[in-house]
């Protein structure tokens, strides 16, 4: 895809999944791990103004010198920046602020771009600030969808997506498969040919012991076994920090469900429904997961092994569909068999670590990814969420244990 | 004045008072005390809705179910509500939604009111609605100040008031005066006739000592020689828990004030400007307004002293001006001569307790003020943010000794 | 009394009281509000050392250099102090190093006020510290029993008093009593002729309604009533900050107090014990009996009223006894007839402030009390562990409302 | 060794190490992480007594039934436990009922061992016992270090080690070496001879890329010139997690370490004294650890990479030396070449994850080391304070990344 059209669509599709919502949905901050959507908009353009536009467009002139400390996420390198758990307490600029600034510097930016005056590290850095703002979509619809749920109304961000299609549940999978593999030493990691994150290099081997793998995610009604079975009441199968956290904030279900007279509800961005037993679960923090693991007697993988399996899967009939191309798709439906991509992210058994040789890029964007290497889990696979393009076999995404709010599942592994 | 002008006098300047700001102003709640804008305009709506519509209008059919939950503040025996700290998470109902429930709520009112179907003790209600609603009408502004204050950009509510007059400074007293009292039994509170809050009552008597007391606040100028003279770093000067929180807040200035290369700035509603040493301190908490006291070799009067003096003032040509009668007014002015009320409200060192023989009214109205005497401390006078009208000489304000939003100053007095 | 045998008699009660208690005992900190029993004994000898030998006594040589820094409990103009909530974390020195420091001290100081060395101020110096002692009597008692109610083991500080005697069963009164006041003005306060802290005076006047005040405290059968009809969960009886601290901490019944199948117990210094319905309820806080008194249909009265009934009291029959002199006695017994003193102090309605023309002594001892002025509530009489000769009906006690470790319990009062 | 020496051993060298300790200092717990020696003795106890005595031995009486529920440290198949953070608070059982209880499960435990009553799984919890013990010796040891220096007196544990001898200084390795490895499948972990935890099995290949590791620990005047080029100042250089801890706890050098007037102190358990550049530096996080490996050019090694060097290493003379059987020994001393165990544990980049295969042993020993397997670093090799027979070159010790009171320091690793 040329540039231009690749800046275009990344920036277009973030005001389409902004356009449902109001101001005032756009304002709120409802924990520290949410940023507003209108924050979302900005930063992803600070993003394109701090690295590019700064650097390569020296006519350049700034919408707002506030700005490049309101919308710092996380840069140490580029200046102080408003304390993040304040973001929700900004009311000033406001969504159609937000907007002048996007048109502001989207049109240096098309400039640049059709100019050509970008070099390699420029063209680099536009592939990593398009990458960035597709990631902020799903953090977006992530952090909305928490938002929406803070309010007794629960309306919907979306209209609903059709009932459960008679297609969808013949297809849908109702038993685990395993996919064996044998082990050994195994190619691991990005090549470096086409676009990825510095934090998927450099490709290594890693040896592995054969195992198998579940060929589908865990699903509601499986969950809705655990939770029967007291999984929330014992302790033999959690992580000490996973039941001090079940205990501290009162954990009996994943978030956004709730339990009237013996019937299941969940919160999705359509709005309140039952459970539907086929769906993957969702939003299960990892102390869940490696505690639901332990009751199915199976273990959740590292990511070599997630990654083995699904390596060249991703251009296969059976493997990525489902994601956001389809506007009234905004959760996981019933996986088909042997989908290894989509639907909601496995949480792994691999702490977040830098692969063998790993060097941040210099400079700040060398902040991405590398400072996050310590108490985090990675995940794998991309959700309902996650923008068409934007996921890889090599993908690693990461979030603290405890975390909830991403489209965080669950697919099993075993020893062979 | 007729009751339904009254109402609608009072309702339609709430909506004047929101009218400036963004729905992301009104969204936001930039810490616990505070409540965003349109939560604001919602209560004031539920409590008509709540305590008058659901008695005495049959017919009354609620806009929606969970505002009953929703934009209830405290009362207990309402039912539940939401948790106060989390009112910026809200996202909808949203600005156009509670324009809606006002005119729903005032259609209702107002053909109840026009069809005289109040009793006396509906009328009562009606006088505390409308006085409920004055009082937030402060609320509301203290708050969004409080919310601006936030965002470096630091817009304005307000158009700045024209240039401090030459009359001001003319009229300006630039030393205080001493009202002397001779002490002795004096009669306190409100006889009932006209309205006033239940905790402003009963009448009664209270035996003082000879003592005098400033006619004017204490200055900003003034203050600034307090900071100077290290007023911030003395502890002898201060109560053990203010000299506490001074150092958990490093406090040493009132709030909104910030000082760069020795020049003192303050946010005001209407924008940042350099501090005038002429007009009242304002911002600044019991605590400080204690230290202040002692430093400057007086001390605070107690709630019944600054009544005796200000009983019948309000009445005369020196009293009650510069309110929000004048839409440009957003801080206090240099004072005149002998001015009680107005200006900035006066920190007392009474506690706030019942007056002997108080009894709070039969149910959830009798949750307005009984419930909040412990922990505060009463001020008296009221600022340049109450609505004209809402002052009396027994008018009895309160706030925990640590509270900075407000606009509180400070009034000094001695012994004879 | 002359002046060394008080000094004596006071030191070695201290030592007395700390006799039953192990190293281990003395050294542990429960909770921030509460001094290891070892701290207790090295502060009150730093007070004679800081404030007496310091400036009386040129060849006093300090025992240690780093006790004035780690025996300091709130006297910022002494020097800086070791943090209050971390004196259990000081192992060293230990017991027997602080039995050494206050050998010490007592030697110097018995030397000084046999020489005659101390001047009118100096005198006024030993009786401050003495009564400073005695105070500490009562925090080391209430200390130590929340200390040792920590462990499972809940072992006994004291031998239990013998049960009930009859004698008790028979002179308690079964109901209370209530002794009438015609109110007007009433002179409060001490006029300074025998020793009283700085908080009791100025002796002043203060105008009254007339009362009526209960002759015994609140009984703990009383109490059990409270208990059965809802009392903790019954909003409408509360102060709103109490319901929040009754949420916020469990709140179910007055602090040491536990029910197993429906029998409530209690643990005493004299270990745990069921509950006796005849005996003064103790260890509540201001807004349990707050609450209670809301409950009751009456009010606390406030300190003004209480020391107008209690005022001159003292002397007679029906006044004072079984405080510590009797020392088996460690939980207030069945109250007679109109006892005002002793058994459990009193909350009174009265916000701890200042009285008309107070003014702290010059220096550090001016720290004693008046900075403490703010968020506390006056409590009155002196309770069963008040030393003989420390209470007085000027007496003035305070503790922040939510407070339950000391001995504190509720007299009923009403309006005429 | 015969059994029953062994466990003589071990008892008795608890013993040891409490021995210098007052009854007070054993009562501390000077922050949530430490615990009491006195608890520490008894939780050791409790372990013989809970997992042996109580199986195998028909006739136990226990000591006290309530000790089972004070002294369980983490076990929750064992019923419920005192929480943690409040050891500090139980003043009773004191030193003296713990020794006694020593005697009481020891005469039992020997009794049990000479009868030779124990089959194969008594057998292995006998060894596991007496290294579950010895593990806590090397905490006690931690835990009283934080506690003294809690004391302003900073009173020794130990009389200092003679001065560094003139050997000492010759021997130490002024620069750092680097031992190459070629990389490629190495065999990790315990293949279950001897004793070994359950975290160091199963024995299994990983693949390494090729390195070098340092031949010695990061000295303290390496650490000086980190200190002294803006280590704590450059954010660069830190994880993002570690920058905030940074800042919230106003890190600024190791923790026992401060500076006055330019000079370098440091708190040991033999006192305070000046800082020896030429001796390991300890006590320092894992965020340090990765700062200051980053600020050299270097990283820190993973487990695998210090485990395929230290394997064999610990029979040859170069290997373990300086532990505590040298009992003036408590803090490590500068070391000599190839020296991989003992002075201070090393942080390795690896995150605390169970080894492919492994299960916890079933039943409440089972709690032992799994359910910690989550935001946590492995450290490798032992310290000053680990017990002589304690330490393997499979032994994975770990604590979570801002952990500093261990004995924890740094050795270098880098890419080939």
């Amino acid at each position: 895809m040329a540039a231009d059209t690749a800046y275009r669509d990344v920036r277009g599709f973030t005001e389409e999944l902004a356009d449902p919502l109001s101001a005032e949905d756009q304002t709120v901050q409802s924990m520290p791990d949410v940023s507003p959507t209108k924050w979302h908009r900005a930063h992803t353009t600070w993003f394109f103004e701090t690295f590019i536009l700064n650097r390569y467009a020296p006519d350049y002139k700034a919408f707002d010198p506030a700005y490049s400390y309101l919308f710092n996420s996380y840069y140490e390198s580029v200046g102080p920046r408003y304390m993040r758990s304040q973001r929700g307490c900004v009311s000033r600029p406001g969504c159609q602020d937000i907007a002048n600034y996007r048109r502001h510097v989207d049109g240096y930016m098309l400039d640049l771009i059709e100019r050509g005056d970008l070099d390699d590290l420029g063209i680099a850095l536009l592939d990593l600030g398009i990458n960035h703002e597709q990631q902020h979509q799903e953090l977006l619809l992530m952090d909305i969808k928490h938002v929406l749920s803070m309010s007794p109304l629960e309306s919907a961000y979306a209209t609903p997506a059709p009932g459960r299609a008679e297609k969808d549940s013949i297809e849908g999978c109702s038993r685990t498969g395993w996919t064996g593999h044998e082990g050994g030493l195994v190619r691991i990691g990005h090549d470096g040919g086409e676009f990825a994150y510095d934090n998927e290099g450099p490709a290594h081997c890693v040896y592995l012991q054969p195992f198998e793998l579940a060929d589908r995610l865990v699903t509601c009604g499986e969950w809705l076994a655990f939770i029967a079975d007291g999984g929330y009441r014992r302790p033999e199968l959690w992580l000490a920090e996973g039941w001090d956290r079940l205990h501290a904030n009162l954990w009996d279900a994943p978030l956004y469900w709730d339990c009237s007279d013996g019937d299941w509800a969940l919160f999705t961005l359509a709005g309140r429904r039952r459970v539907d037993p086929d769906e993957p679960v969702c939003h299960v923090s990892y102390f869940e997961a490696d505690a639901y693991a332990s009751w199915a007697g199976a273990r959740l993988p590292n990511e070599f092994e997630w990654e083995a399996v699904a390596c060249g899967m991703l251009d296969t009939a059976v493997g990525f569909t489902g994601q956001l191309d389809d506007p009234r798709r905004v959760h996981p439906r019933v996986q088909r068999e042997a989908e290894m991509f989509g639907g909601a992210w496995a949480w792994t058994s691999s702490a977040y670590l830098p692969y063998p040789g790993f060097r941040p890029a210099a400079g700040a964007v060398g902040e991405y990814n590398g400072k996050f290497m310590v108490n985090q889990q990675v995940l794998r696979g991309g959700s309902v969420a996650t923008p068409l393009g934007h996921i890889r076999a090599t993908y690693r995404n990461f979030y603290p244990p405890h975390a909830r709010w991403a489209f965080s599942g669950v697919r099993l592994a075993k020893d062979a």
